[in-house]
């Protein structure tokens, strides 16, 4: 049986095909987001989804859908999506205009991503697991007892508000001192650019040839890896936030495994070595905990919506 | 049937009987728990329960224990329980010898509190809930889903070791800025002997004889209630940070139901009213959380711990 699965995005919209007997990809495409209402990014997705049935060919089940923001399960209703402009849209029962004979399902792009870590991915025979990713915010799934776990209200968990620093710096919904406030690409990049508004000795500035708008993520990270002080210092201040936060998750939910997604994760050893250090120097357990690198990448949130299927409870 | 429930404290070690039919408690009472090793505190509660069991009439279809610590319950050992100094401490096969035809089951005490709640109080009826019990630390129990969740790896959970302020005040955990370090009656009590110490004017200093000894939580919220301005001060500080965490929480499991616990929670709406208005103001979906107090009060180690039967998996 294949499955789709649709990933929206502010800039572009994945969308993938899975046979659910090998869990093998068929044809998969990008399609650009268009802001002309969400009745027409419906309408060209639903086109994909037809064009890709017919290049595959095969019977398709179901249609899931993984949205940035928050989500109403049960009504298949997009709560808030706010890089989308999406409040109160009904965004299941219109795909379900192109597909009146097929159950469609919607889930949080991060759910989704944790979704598909637990069918296809890092999470496969865990029962309970929790995602990051790590990107201009942080987004955040759990796996609990086997099954995606949406909230208590099934509305999406938002680990990236979560506090880590309460009265700390500004984050977008408003507090002081969230998660997403310390453990993002952006905190990296802001940092990165004071050193150059500083006017520090630092390879950060030779490699953007001190232009702020060069200064990403990765440009600080290669910099620290080759020893950079500042770009040092920068990133042990965020390994040891993010160690934090993840230590505040594990003493709520002390899951088996944890992954972490987005560019930064791809860091490799030289994220994951100190990090794991510093998360059992702060774990109440002391233990050595399975904290790792989310294997699905970009492809995340197209499986984890294909998967939907599965977490009928 | 009837279920024992024991419920292991520093102090007093509290006994009880459930008739599981009606769910209404038998006699029950309450031991002086004594330092001289687990073996002797397990045949002093064993001949209690023979003794209540004789004065109720009826026969015993389980028993359960609740421990303030890490508990590992599939192997029925206390890991860690720093306030009764076990460690390692198989106190479910000590008890076993007692009662060698019965099954014996153990959990931590906030997690038994969270099973009472649901069993026979404050969460009757809801799926996903949070209890937080304020005292000296902070204790915390989740209900997922309708049953007892003890974290990932089934050791219990950590809410009071969730971060709040990461950098901040120094925890007993050894961490810096828990959610224990702020929102407990302890805090209170050291803000309110800071206003003593620093000779301010304050009822505080009238009601406590200016004798740090005499400072308690109560009446430095007693004193906040009358409107003295220091103790207001420290009252309004200790809600904002209760409901940073609640918001922290709230981010990670949603729940749709959070009781809070402990000496604090008897505050009443001087308390829940500010509260539930911040938590409103902090959380991500701008609603109105159902936050209450804790019904069962001293009873819920005992109500939990004899409900522990009913959350086999």
């Amino acid at each position: 049986m294949l499955r789709a699965g649709v990933d929206i995005g502010g800039t572009d919209i994945k969308i993938g095909l899975i046979d659910d007997l090998d869990m093998k990809f068929k044809p998969k495409t990008i399609i650009p987001y268009t802001d002309d209402g969400y009745e027409t990014v419906v309408e060209k997705t639903a086109e994909k989804i037809q064009e890709l049935l017919k290049e595959a060919g095969g019977e398709l089940s179901s249609i899931g859908l993984a949205v940035p923001g928050s989500i109403d399960i049960e009504k298949g209703m997009v709560i808030h999506a706010h890089n989308l402009n999406y409040h109160s849209t009904p965004i299941v029962s219109e795909m379900k205009k192109h597909f009146p004979d097929l159950p469609v399902l919607i889930g949080n792009d991060a759910d989704c991503a944790a979704l598909g870590e637990f069918c296809c991915g890092a999470f496969r025979g865990y029962d309970t697991a929790v995602i990051l990713t790590l990107g201009t915010g942080v987004g955040g799934g759990i796996i609990c007892k086997g099954k995606l776990f949406s909230g208590g209200r099934k509305n999406g968990v938002e680990l990236g508000h979560m506090m880590l620093k309460y009265g700390g710096i500004k984050c977008s919904c408003g507090n002081l001192g969230c998660v997403e406030s310390y453990c993002t690409a952006t905190w990296i990049i802001n940092e990165g650019r004071r050193v150059i508004e500083a006017g520090r000795d630092s390879l950060i500035v030779k490699r953007s040839e001190g232009d702020l708008e060069k200064v990403d993520a990765k440009l600080v990270i290669d910099c620290a890896k080759e020893g950079d002080f500042e770009a040092k210092a920068i990133f042990d201040i965020f390994v040891d936030n993010l160690s934090a936060a993840i230590t505040s998750i594990n003493a709520c939910l002390d899951p088996e495994i944890m992954a972490l997604g987005g560019g930064v994760s791809k860091a490799g050893d030289f994220l994951f070595t100190p990090l794991r250090e510093k998360v059992r120097e702060k774990s109440f357990f002391k233990i050595d905990y399975n904290i790792v690198q989310a294997q699905l990448g970009n492809d995340a949130g197209i499986v984890g919506a294909c998967m939907l299927f599965r977490n009928g409870e």
